[in-house]
């Protein structure tokens, strides 16, 4: 390895990582290495440029912390994120598209009846929400574990607030018998991606925008079928076109529609695919 | 965007960077994007796959501060560093060989006199290290600025040692009008990088073992000259061909002689390149 150059030190790299024990592990490293070399070639990085490069990574980790994912959301604006849920689940086209987790989502959210009110305080104008998990053959299924979070009439999702002490705009349902759920909540609103770390200056450098369009989020969960992880886009939106982490998808949008009494009422059901179920 | 798939996906996200005013940025974010997203589909990325990526990335920027700086580390193992190097620093063959920076050198380093005691207590077998800086054709280059820093007889560098309120085994001195320069110090010794965070754990996972070839790190600056960061390496060293970070080259490979008091003596010389010079 004495004589190395820019060309040869890439099957060296690769040769040191032979004896990894997990081959998995090994096929990936082999193919993380050979496109980190062929990207630093192809663009002839300079030594200016790497160090920014270390910098700009050592802040996005250091911006991280037990409410905040940086690397989440940089994954999100690059397209890594929906890139990785779009070749993880293929499904028949009757069922629910998945669509990115986003950096929100908390362990420990409240449980509710249906029917119950999931803002819990979070500001907003008053929201019904409802509809039914059912399989492909339009069966319902029963106790299935629904996880909802969304952000309140400022686009602030509850951990993005310091100042409160209990959560608010998210909880935990089951599905009843007939596969039905119901809940009261907030019309969520479109919102900014925070901009306040190094991903909001990476996108104030390309001139991107950091809107997201209005979106409830939703993980389902139930035995025997893929836990779905996907949003309700909110038909409208002046984002739908443009979402700054590329998560929008044609069918999760749907209408929120204004009732007599002034609040919104949102009808969606869901499709889970069966475990073991061909995919397309 | 509504409709992209896994494919489709890559060139609306180089697309959303369209707008980037700065031209080497937008290129530079295009090779990324295209790299990281043909990464992915390479390997068919999982989502559990996804998750320990960010967490390993988390962790990376989070065990740094401001003397430990894991990311450039993770570059190192992974041989970007020494591609980057490489790249950069393609020059006549009578020029000194450039190598990696390594995550140990600070700002604020004390001056010396020539033949002072860059050790400053750093425990180790006395060393005396000389030499000349040079041009290409042999002139010499006076009053150019010469760090050095170095591991004491533990592997250690001063800045992983906590109780230490003093830098030692490190200093800042100029070439006289010879172009010569020379100090006293300790016999640098062979070393593991720090395996108690990320890169450690990744080392550990693939069976790759941490050790560096004894060396000295050199960094040496005169105005009108590409400024040099190399090592001088110990032959003989048993980790001379499997250096954790590629960074070895045979040019740079140099004897510590013996004396007859016990003590070791290093000459080595150093030929800087002169900007605008043609490179090979
Ligand atoms: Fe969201
Ligand atoms: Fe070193």
């Amino acid at each position: 390895m004495r004589n190395l150059d820019q060309h040869t030190i890439t099957q060296e790299v690769i040769d040191r990582f032979a004896d990894t024990p997990d081959p998995r592990l090994k096929e990936i490293i082999n193919c993380l290495v050979r496109h980190l070399h062929d990207f630093a070639r192809d663009v002839r990085l300079t030594e200016d440029e790497w160090t920014n490069g270390i910098a700009f990574l050592t802040g996005t980790g250091q911006k991280c912390d037990d409410k905040r994912q940086e690397f989440i959301l940089l994954s999100d604006v690059l397209g890594l994120s929906m890139l990785t849920v779009a070749m993880n689940h293929a499904k028949p086209a009757e069922c629910t598209e998945a669509t990115v987790f986003g950096p929100f989502y908390v362990e420990g959210a409240p449980h509710y009846d249906n029917g119950g009110d999931v803002a819990n305080g979070a500001a907003g104008e008053p929201c019904d929400v409802g509809g039914t998990v059912r399989d492909i053959a339009g069966h319902p299924i029963a106790g299935a574990r629904i996880d909802v979070w969304q952000a309140d009439s400022e686009g602030m999702y509850d951990v993005q607030r310091s100042e409160l002490d209990q959560l608010q705009g998210r909880g935990v349902l089951r599905s009843d018998e007939e596969g039905a759920y119901r809940f009261h909540s907030v019309l969520p609103v479109a919102y900014p991606i925070p901009t306040d770390g190094p991903v909001g200056a990476l996108l104030q450098a390309t001139r991107r925008h950091p809107w997201r369009p209005a979106h409830l989020h939703f993980r389902i969960e139930a035995p025997g079928y893929e836990t779905l992880v996907t949003h309700v886009f909110r038909e409208g939106d002046p984002w739908l076109d443009s979402d700054a982490v590329f998560g929008v998808r044609q069918s999760l949008i749907a209408p929120w529609v204004r009732r007599e009494d002034g609040g919104y009422a949102l009808h969606y059901d869901f499709v889970l695919n069966r475990i073991g179920a061909p995919r397309t």
